[in-house]
């Protein structure tokens, strides 16, 4: 199976644990996915690891040339869609960091091309795999938090310095798609329930010279049978705090409530005296999912359509905080499970 | 110092603890608030201690005969204003329940009522003057966290079996107001900004037969400054739990995160290596720091003005969620501070 990667700013890490894993898949070459991006400090890192990809200049001539079976989308964030897009337009699977696009248009004309290819697509929801969320999940599908009513997501990043491409909101595209979309696709993806309507608020002040990078950001999401969801997000966690991030997720429900914190999973219901800590359940990491699903047989947990959801709820949400309205959700054409 | 209590519905604990700490403070009668309340049961218990008020079946006849320095406002939360209108009317100091008001015209009420008056107003946020909110709030002051940007706030509780007085939303004024006014007064307290909008949810599906009792609330606030608040508020704290409620603030700030949780203080910024919990603060009672007030001299921490305020936000929020709609905080007239 062979693996192309497109741009080397996204969590490239995935793509590379695949590769010593599975010995099938070959990583045969990497190029640029967006101006300004280069592909060198990226190469000698995997010369150290004895991988030696081709060097392409161009990406749409890297996948004509080497006719990939899994495209890696991982540029700028703007041109996501637009590098899915053409290798969809080739037959090549992509596995695409998120967010899948950057604006509702993007994201339609993305949909449209994944609609008239044969190929799949996988979006980066790599966090739903660590042992700490997919036992939330699957606690959550065995009821013992009986029905979903309220949730609190939670991202906190250190913010260190970033490049450019962090500072310019039509490169970066903002933080609620960048850094919140996973705590939407928590939400989504946990309560089984279609979004409504979201009202969002972001500010990038005291950024610390970040230019457009919003370090603080709100969202109220309502989802359908009235279940809501807040996802606070920020770029404010201390740089002396133990590690990078601060995910968390907080679900009540008519039985129990259920707590993702500290990579644990806490659970009280009436069968757990007191605060239960879960034992954790794991499973492949999403690219090992994607390259299943590729191989044959297997429905990868993190599917197209809903990442193209959560894509839209996150443009929606940034949408929402940009003109201090609430978005609401078409329930017909986007919204379907 | 004399005391009448009106009505038995409410945190009548901090009175008592007031009796049993000041010999100078006495209980001199209790009745009724309103339509349904029986003191009988109230009576009895207070006999237990020692205390024997005399019993009146007609408070603002009691308010009259007994003239009080302080009214002890506890009845149905319909009829806060109506009781404190009254005390406030006699020049009788008044020691209300939360929240203030249940209707925004009532709240208007109470507040020309109390700019008319010489006596004063608390509001029972009893919550403030425990040693872990106090030692969040004096350490924000002190500039650990630098400048606040982002908080959310948590009320969660058991909802047991609960009478009528919390079945129907024309006595029980609604979760946001009754459970949520801590959250929100916590938020308001901490930051020391003012409110410029909230949009809210809130939902009674699943509320066990209590009427119109909602059992899951989210709120949203916008803060001056781009600082942003959100409370996530209910009733589905399992009944196994250890205790009957799960109060909970994290507030991410320019240096540092601090948090409230299981009555502990946590603290990361550059200063405390890790995460440390902080040595708690102690102070007066709500009721103590009031009576104190009274005494002469001392400015209570839990003023009316921003105890107006917050009732104010809380109805909004309300009526947020009825509607579906943003609600807007008048800058000019009613957010002071």
């Amino acid at each position: 199976m062979k693996v192309c990667i497109v741009g080397v700013t996204g969590h490239l890490g995935y793509v590379l644990e695949g590769l010593k894993k599975y010995d099938e898949i070959e990583l045969a070459a990497v190029a640029p996915g967006s101006e300004g991006e280069n592909t060198d400090g990226f190469l000698k890192k995997l010369e150290v690891y004895g991988i030696r990809p081709k060097k392409y200049c161009d990406y749409e001539r890297m996948l004509d040339m080497e006719k990939p079976d899994i495209a890696v989308t991982a540029c700028y964030f703007k041109d996501h869609a637009r590098v899915s897009m053409n290798a969809l337009g080739h037959g090549i699977n992509v596995f695409s960091e998120k967010p899948l696009a950057t604006t509702m248009e993007d994201l339609e004309s993305l949909k449209k091309a994944y609609d008239r290819s044969n190929a799949k697509l996988c979006a980066m929801f790599g966090l739903r795999y660590t042992p700490w969320f997919l036992t939330a999940k699957k606690s959550i599908d065995d009821g013992v938090i009986g029905k979903v009513r309220l949730m609190n997501a939670q991202k906190s990043y250190k913010l260190g310095r970033r490049g450019i491409n962090f500072k310019k909101r039509e490169i970066y595209g903002g933080t609620i798609p960048w850094v919140g979309s996973h705590a939407v696709d928590w939400m989504h993806w946990m309560s089984g329930e279609k979004f409504e309507s979201v009202f969002a608020s972001h500010s990038s002040m005291f950024n610390n010279g970040h230019g457009d990078l919003e370090v603080s950001a709100l969202c109220h999401f309502t989802f359908s049978n009235e279940v809501f969801g807040s996802a606070n997000i920020d770029y404010l966690r201390p740089e002396s705090a133990v590690s990078h991030g601060d995910d968390r997720i907080r679900i009540a429900g008519t039985e129990g409530v259920i707590e993702v914190k500290d990579e644990r999973v806490y659970l009280i219901n009436s069968a757990a005296k007191g605060r239960a800590e879960l034992d954790m359940v794991e499973g492949p990491s999403v690219f090992e999912d994607f390259v299943n699903m590729i191989k044959g047989g297997t429905q990868a947990m993190n599917d197209a359509e809903s990442a193209f959801i959560v894509t839209e709820a996150c443009l929606k949400a940034r949408l929402s905080a940009e003109r201090r309205e609430i978005q609401y959700f078409d329930k017909n054409i986007c919204n379907s499970k």
